[in-house]
């Protein structure tokens, strides 16, 4: 079958493992701790576990298309309209929906700062758009440099705060800044923020919300990091409303599931586990901070529930050796960074685990 | 914001009021039975919504990206390779990879038989590709006249069987003289199969598997329907390998949730689910039918979970006095089909209540 050539340049997605089949091919006998993924170490909460199997019953029926009841409550803990709020199986299908909505016309292109969230890239490549790449700059976004980067064909700017895999932000009055520089008629920009509940926690993160009101604004929240629904895929968007109803549009009428519908839904009401979620992330935070410091390795202040940190080896050997010993992190060499790793902000036991066998690893 | 025309002209997706609001709203009080979205009336199998319970508290997880269980058990029920199969966010999101990856150049046609699955128009509009719609014939897809509209810009051939709304098949040879007629380098044929295990139990119905060998063809099936997964979206593509392949590097990492992949799993498994679920779908339809037979209203036989019949009426009137009574069906006014409805077949006791209020509104 006749595909385009950019289609035939497409890294095909490579099926990761399941935990158990890795155990079997590596033939690791004890437990297997993945901190790889910015999972809620914690689980989703028990009101969302309980809605779960509440609605397991009733999954013959199709979902709701509109989820009227999850856009009633989200618009009102978050103090906007319903017609502000665009839900997806996960924000990457929001990602996907916002390039097949606004980023059609060849010639278009997609800006922003590198190493950053990597489907960026991956559904760019996948759409054959122009992607713009600026150099972060001491692992941050480098406003300047990207403001001098947008130009008539520049579609959609995505700025990720915190960003991934560094954990480091953006100045609000930084991201005002880049909105200011673009043509509102023109240019999208998204604000991906999919740590927020952790960024939030901190003292000097400010809130962006507001920003949606700008008109060409789309900002990216999602139920898979703090609220620990990875699994079910739900994310949202927030954005004006001439820009939520072109999206609409574009959008497939049944893309959250039923589950994931309610457990987002019960999530919404137990700000408990988001506190708790929150708290252990901070403690784990300290504990790998000082243990690093001990360690002698250098790593990046994070905003998020990952810490990038320099091994001073290379990072792929490294990788590689605390996989042998059941623990699993991202090897940050495709991005550039040759000897530094993301590791997830685990429970205090997993952080331990961790940091016990990194020693072993680096010998210090 | 900017966009395209064609954008504009989309249809913004109507938000169907959940069923408790449409209570409210409407006034009613007793039972509202929903026959209208072709689901399992019977609900999903047991194994299933155990193993929903089971993963409820591990939804904090990432799905697997690659369904590697759920690929190992399906490749061996058909009897094809793991790399004869794709899954996807419902069949619906696999027929918009089906674009993404086939249907990528200006002037590419999308040709199908009409009325046939909707979702075939709403996401060629929404990919601004040329549908061409050969009307069908006496309620049966016309392969003489589809054939005939083949040209050399027609990347994608949609055939539904059976066919949503009229519950009719196309014949394997048929299927096959449409193949035969493509130029299997330029275009993709799609055989949607969505009620595959209900048609499979008529001694009249040809399996169409194998046809996926052909180099050019993919089989659509999904676990929405007699498998009663419909709201935890699921379905899946049968194809050659160079296919599948091409699909993967469009399809997003994650976009099969946790839950969907466990029930489904356990779906399989339950074959007595599934020869029940027919068992009750075919005295249903014999139920129907006797019963239409009675009232003189005429139908078209169904391979099925459906069945559209002519109220002789004005159609969205009936809907609409059906609806009052708290029994939801679908007007097929908007096909055309100025007199008929489609009615989902029910449990026993659902198709009595629709009967007894069928003859209430027409008064037979």
């Amino acid at each position: 079958m006749f595909v385009e050539e950019y289609i035939t340049k497409l890294k095909p997605y490579e099926g990761g493992k399941p935990i158990e089949e890795l155990r079997r091919e590596l033939g690791i006998k004890g437990e297997i701790i993945k901190l790889a993924s910015n999972e809620n170490p914690l689980g989703p909460s028990k009101k969302a576990i309980k809605a779960i199997k509440k609605i397991a019953e009733s999954v013959n029926l199709y979902p709701d298309g509109d989820c009227y009841y999850l856009k009633e409550k989200l618009s009102n803990k978050l103090g906007v309209s319903r017609d502000n709020l665009v839900f997806g199986n996960g924000s990457d299908e929001l990602l996907e929906l916002i390039f097949r909505t606004f980023a059609t016309k060849n010639g278009d292109e997609i800006l922003y700062c590198y190493p950053s969230f990597v489907e960026y890239k991956i559904i760019g490549s996948s759409f054959n758009k122009k992607l713009v790449e600026v150099p972060l700059k001491g692992f941050s976004y480098d406003i300047d440099e990207l403001i001098k980067a947008i130009n008539s064909n520049t579609r959609i700017i995505f700025l990720n705060t915190p960003n991934n895999p560094t954990g480091t932000i953006i100045k609000r009055s930084d991201i005002e800044r880049v909105i200011e520089a673009t043509d509102s008629n023109k240019t999208l920009v998204v604000i991906d923020e999919a740590y927020y509940e952790y960024a939030i926690a901190e003292d000097d993160y400010e809130e962006l919300l507001d920003l949606y009101k700008k008109g060409n604004v789309v900002i990216l929240r999602t139920f898979s990091k703090a609220y620990g629904l990875a699994g079910l895929r739900i994310g949202y968007g927030i954005a004006g409303e001439e820009i939520i109803d072109y999206l609409n549009r574009v959008r497939p009428p049944f893309n959250v599931n039923l589950v994931a519908q309610h457990a987002a839904l019960a999530a919404l009401d137990d700000e408990e586990h988001i506190r708790r979620s929150v708290e252990v992330n901070r403690a784990g935070k300290e504990y790998l901070y000082r243990e690093f410091d001990n360690m002698g390795i250098t790593y990046i202040k994070t905003y998020a529930n990952f810490i990038l940190f320099d091994a001073k080896k290379d990072a792929n050997y490294v990788y590689g050796e605390l996989l042998k010993r059941g623990v699993i992190v991202r090897s940050m060499a495709g991005y550039g960074y040759k000897s530094m790793l993301r590791v997830t902000i685990g429970t205090p036991r997993e952080n331990e685990i961790f940091i016990k066998n990194l020693r072993e690893v680096l010998d210090v």
